[in-house]
């Protein structure tokens, strides 16, 4: 693992050492054309001139980085990121190292901050959450050799080390419990498109419904709030040919769903069963209680943090499958009606 | 401001530098005694031996800490510290300054942070959260003469600068409001005893309740969590002057006391008046939705950390007051039942 130093950019652009220093520092003792190129060839290669002693003592930083590209008011609600990160400064305390966060606008600014934090040398190496399918963040992170952790696959992780599970399984789990309840219509209010997991879980329900023949398996599309979640649920709800079943891909649209049937009329468990998935303390908060498909998310961070700081260490960039999700049947879910 | 340095571990220790970097590195040349000595003064003033080179460099880090000092699985579903994280980042980041975050255990492995974050120099100041009666942090951070800026108050905060709400006040429009309605009968489920704004919220409702002559007014202890929400709920609705209006000191616990409501058979709002303190989307998820004393929590964040690089760039520790969280009535409240 290499970090970008001034004699990397010496290389590249044919200079001296010296003539670089000189570029970055805005001192007189190179033309404007070669100031120019090597303050382009800097950037490309994410040296910070600002940083640079800091680059340049070689030290570790001692700090993991981790970005979270959703919307702030959206962060707070959701339990899954909380849960997460005390996972991982659990791993990281416990070996002394800090833990430094970004919240971010778009994958563009997520990328900008990788560049950044490891030309300044503020991070030893990152965990990358929410992998998307053919995300622009892997090549970029392999181009930099910047130490990472990919909490997502599988696949799509190019050369990166991945922590995932089989959502597909855990899926498949869901459903078949609920058409042993006697459910035929049922409904997935799905995640974020574009996201791997969801992509998973979307293909693994079609799959389901075709060899289960359930031909009202419908996916929602959302994007994991409570009020997309609550009106994806209002729309199926008025549908001639409600489902009696909905399986949520977040707690919290589930929490908004459960609303949503109480709004409307419907008794949960009697005309209508709910699933959500990741199992968090919301799910118990409510009444009746949500049936979850769960694991241990804190775990699952302390997992990442550790298998970074052996990447960091030098270790190989493995892919691992982590503890698959389970379900616990709570109150929300019941019998098919009997005139369903 | 002032960082630690080699040289008034030195004065301390009456000795030369270059004896406590002997003692420090474990060289030879000083005796047993003198090295311990050296060694404990070093701890004493948070000196880290292993930063000494970066401590030594004079450069700052460009990063803020931030410790949360609450058990990692009840974290993840408070809204209130993932929304002030997110506005503390959004001002940060537009300074080009990190966020270093620590979970830890108790006030005693916080100080334990704040001495080594300062001794390693990882940060250029905190930020301090759920300031207690007295708090132990507050001196501490006094003598390591850290930067550092309270979000909480009035009062308890020392010569730290801080960042406060009148939570008096908010109780009184949220209680005054219940007694419009015809609630004679209002109880508190309150946060964790020992914290600075539950105490101010406590001798409120206290004073209200003799202002008022609400002789059943009584503040239930809790801690913040669903679990102990719901206990606190069932424990004044199995009484048999059962409260027709409940006050929640968190979001969570008042989600939970619905539940718990609806568990009993009770109608929100007509058995049952619910009001939630710190609004969030958590409050408009079920049904109802709750009313609840609201702000802008992201602002509050953003509003600390500009005060806080204010304080770190040499300005005056002083006290500000932030906006009041005022009362957005939605679904949960109604008038007093007839019969009550």
């Amino acid at each position: 693992m290499k970090r970008p130093t001034i004699a990397d950019i010496a290389r590249r652009a044919g200079v001296s050492k010296g003539a670089v220093s000189y570029a970055l520092n805005g001192q007189p003792g190179v033309s404007a054309a070669t100031r120019q190129r090597i303050i382009a060839i800097a950037e490309e290669i994410g040296f910070n001139p600002n940083s640079a002693a800091r680059a340049l003592s070689g030290a570790t930083s001692n700090a993991v980085g981790l970005t979270l590209c959703r919307p702030a008011r959206t962060l707070g609600i959701e339990p899954f990121f909380m849960e997460l990160i005390s996972g991982v400064e659990a791993e990281l305390s416990a070996r002394s190292y800090a833990l430094t966060l970004q919240v971010v606008a778009d994958p563009d600014a997520e990328i900008a901050v990788f560049r950044r934090w490891w030309g300044e040398r503020r991070v030893d190496g990152v965990l990358v959450c929410d992998l998307r399918v053919d995300d622009r963040r892997v090549p970029v992170l392999e181009q930099l050799q910047l130490p990472a952790m990919v909490i997502g696959g599988p696949g799509h992780t190019g050369a990166l080390a991945n922590l995932w599970v089989d959502d597909a399984a855990a899926l498949v789990e869901a459903v078949e419990y609920l058409v042993a309840l006697g459910h035929r219509r049922i409904a997935r209010v799905g995640g974020l498109p574009g996201l791997l997991h969801t992509e998973i879980r979307t293909r693994a329900f079609t799959d389901l419904r075709d060899r289960l023949g359930l031909s009202q398996a419908v996916t929602v599309p959302s994007d994991y709030t409570g009020e997309e979640g609550g009106r994806a649920t209002r729309r199926l709800l008025s549908s001639p040919d409600r489902p009696t079943a909905i399986l949520y891909d977040n707690d919290v649209m589930a929490v908004a769903g459960l609303a949503v049937a109480q709004e409307m009329g419907l008794a949960v468990p009697a005309d209508l069963s709910i699933v959500a998935w990741d199992d968090s303390a919301l799910c118990r908060l409510v009444h009746p209680a949500l049936t979850a498909l769960g694991r241990d998310i804190p775990a699952y961070g302390t997992h990442a943090a550790r298998r970074l700081l052996a990447v960091i260490a030098g270790g190989p960039a493995d892919g691992f499958q982590d503890q698959n999700a389970h379900l616990t049947p709570r109150g929300s879910t019941g019998p098919a009606p009997r005139d369903s």
